[in-house]
């Protein structure tokens, strides 16, 4: 293992997150909410770490693969731990560092769930960051180094590779540097766009930057305690459905956009694949709240569902409406979507768009095989085949996804909590989604459970940002290290 | 599509249906139970039905395989159809025509879910024929179809396939009515030795041979309406055990056994696994009842949770402690196993554990080559080599069957049952285990559902017992009729 290079790359993103912490900061001594101390302090000690480490590792600049998929997958966690400093200096949660790293990595991989009982009580400063840190997980912390900092040169590919989510890694530059810059820029303007709007409904720029945070990387962290339903106004619920759609769609494709190339765009295959799950999932989650009477109106039944299908969908998150209280019914088909999530090269997490419905095409095949088996058909997305290599891939993912999401199961009904709420907490970390079910339920937290399952579940979100094999890999390497040398 | 094969063999498969109702025929008379006519008139009908059948249609004994599907979808709806006639003529639960044919599918699939909630009231013959209909479906009714009338020649081996289950087709003898007959062999001679054995712990004659229906065919109907649990003897739930655990195993290793050929048994990889996963799984069972003191002592505690863990695993279903009480962590275990199911070409339903071990295997097999981009990984259990297209296969069937499991949930929550129990009921008729949890648990029954749900669940049986290719099949044929000419 290149431990050099490992190291350096840390300090690099170490200096990043403490350059990060300055815009709470300013929010911080704006509104005097007396947070101020715990971000200087915060900020100085991920600089000199970052500075030190940085300083003395020299980079070679040649990684292997697997050392690609060690970096990324520590990044994420030094960006959990230094990142949950303010938090812990505050005093947050009873002063509980595991509660600390639990929100601050739900922020990074854009999980939103949280353990806060009462989310008003944090002064402004701290819930700024705590909004932040979605924004800089939903693009990707290492795509924001490799944006910034050239430095990294020839690594950047493998790096790329390792935390850009879905089956398939397209660029649109060839070089990985312009097309983390590329992508950065249009989420930037995104971000831009949905805050001006947000105002515009009245939010103040406060709230409307930490809610765009909490859409555009699919996160869901509210400064409210109620979530978005706490504003209670249709014209901020569309803006947020909106964006939480866009933001669930491959950010390449937004390039063809911007570019003009229409065609490329709604010929997409895995976009029109999710647009349709969404249209078709709102409709009957709809039909089925206007046939139980759970609203007044058929249109109020629309509102509520398209925003809970969107936003579970995506992995956002965020409650316009306490859906635990739906049947039965509505509520298996948002745990059904939640394993669906958003489309490949999109900030929303779970297994994605394009492998569900690889998986879905490929079996269809292999029944047709059945009843022709001498003729020969291929897996086709498009004018895109999918190779037998992309497909083994696919596969194992699902199969992967599947049994880490048994095994987390099994562990918090061995520590003793029920199944729907062991369950339903499972899936919502490591699809990052956020609430779920039960106990972990809409206007619900994780603040019950105890210190062994809280460091299960933020593994779980690691595990589910990374999609499982970078963080499979690093944990393979700490029992193999001979073979890592 | 061979319409005149289809029905000629419906035909023969009819007449046997018939004649297998002479024994509990012989039963009822003996015991002068008062459901002599209801046999009478349903033999005469399945008779006279076969007949017409046989004679009208002549066979051209040239199978394609989308044909054998068919045929074998076909020839269980038929068992299940006819097979229910004496429960309906009896006017078993109301006279309820919907349910009567649930408990016989559940009967020949061996799923063992019932509807009954008196089950002791239901006269002596009725109670023989339901669990003989395990027994004939465990080894196969088209397999005993094969083995009694060569007639059927050059055909039978595209219906061999289509009926047993399992990813590999194994064959004894390279002539498959040879095979056929060598399996019915076994498993008669097993049926022999278990009837014997339970006797000898003093069992009747008619409870003995229903309870070894329900073993060896890993069904679980019981005479009792406390299942097992009803006898409270020890001897007898651990002679059933032993018979669970064998008839789990491939039948073509218990013909490696009666050989002598030791080492081909001990050196199979998928029973290496099976017995690994039940070990494992009575251990952590027992140490957890054992630490929340649910039974008086830890030789209690092993006793009932051995018993459940090859009952459930097996897809057996005799229940001989309450686990729908047991702690959250014992239930998902056993929900979890449930999934897994026997061995390829065993008694057993579910995923079949080499598919489980198969797509484990793979999907490790997929980190390694993220680690070492360069080396040549092939997947092999013990010598074999899987190949691609059994890998693809096998990660079908996989995903179907989740796929399938997900929309029964669906429908049942759809209408108006909790999620725990619809879950359950799915995965428990799918996998044709018969008992599930909540609303389906070890002491409950499936009377309560809806016809519509029935209906559905009926529908599970049959494709988790033909592990649902050969159902898939006969719906793609009907909705296509003109590419099935």
């Amino acid at each position: 293992m290149n431990w050099k290079t490992v190291f350096k790359i840390q300090g690099i993103l170490l200096i990043i997150i403490s350059a990060s912490m300055i815009p709470p900061l300013i929010f911080s001594l704006y509104y005097n909410s007396g947070d101020t101390q715990e971000f200087l302090y915060s900020i100085l000690i991920s600089l000199i770490t970052g500075l030190l480490l940085f300083l003395i590792f020299r980079s070679d600049n040649d990684l292997r693969p697997r050392e690609g998929f060690v970096i990324v997958s520590l990044a994420w966690i030094s960006a959990a731990l230094f990142g949950a400093l303010p938090f812990y200096f505050y005093g947050m949660s009873g002063g509980s560092y595991i509660d600390c790293v639990f929100e601050t990595m739900s922020g990074f991989t854009t999980t939103g769930s949280t353990i806060l009982i009462d989310i008003e009580s944090l002064p402004k400063g701290l819930l700024f960051w705590r909004s932040e840190t979605h924004w800089l997980g939903g693009m990707g912390i290492i795509m924001l180094t490799i944006a910034i900092l050239p430095v990294l040169g020839l690594s950047s590919n493998t790096l790329y590779k390792a935390e850009v989510p879905g089956p398939m890694k397209d660029k649109i530059s060839p070089r990985v540097t312009d097309t983390a810059k590329l992508l950065w820029y249009i989420y930037f303007g995104m971000t831009v766009v949905q805050s001006a709007l947000l105002m515009f409904g009245g939010m103040s720029l406060y709230d409307s930057l930490c809610h765009t945070f909490g859409t555009l990387a699919t996160g869901g962290f509210s400064t409210l305690n109620s979530s978005v339903a706490g504003f209670n106004n249709l014209y901020i619920e569309i803006v947020i459905m909106l964006f939480m759609y866009l933001a669930g769609i491959n950010f390449i494709l937004h390039f063809f956009l911007l570019k003009g190339k229409f065609r490329d765009f709604f010929s997409n295959s895995e976009w029109r694949f999710y647009t349709a799950t969404l249209v078709v999932s709102m409709i009957i989650v709809a039909a089925d709240l206007y046939s139980r009477n759970d609203y007044s109106s058929l249109f109020a039944c629309l509102r509520y569902s398209s925003f809970q299908v969107i936003s579970i969908t995506t992995t956002t998150g965020f409650v316009s409406a306490d859906f635990d209280k739906w049947s039965h019914f509505s509520k298996t088909i948002l745990i059904i979507l939640m394993f669906f999530g958003g489309c490949s090269g999109s900030t929303g997490g779970s297994i994605k768009q394009i492998r569900i419905m690889s998986v879905f095409k490929f079996s269809f095949n292999e029944i047709k095989k059945m009843i022709y088996p001498r003729s020969v058909i291929s897996l086709k997305f498009g004018n895109d085949l999918i190779s037998d290599t992309l497909f083994k891939n696919i596969s194992a993912f699902f199969i992967l996804f599947i049994s880490v999401f048994a095994l987390s199961t099994l562990f918090l009904t061995f520590r003793g909590y029920d199944i729907v709420t062991s369950f339903s907490a499972s899936i919502a970390t490591l699809a990052n989604i956020g609430p779920g079910l039960s106990r972990v339920g809409a206007v619900e937290n994780y603040a019950f459970f105890d210190g062994a399952s809280k460091i299960l579940l933020t593994f779980n979100m690691l595990l589910g940002r990374l999609e499982l094999y970078s963080v499979l890999i690093l944990i393979y390497s700490l029992f193999n290290p001979k073979k890592f040398r």
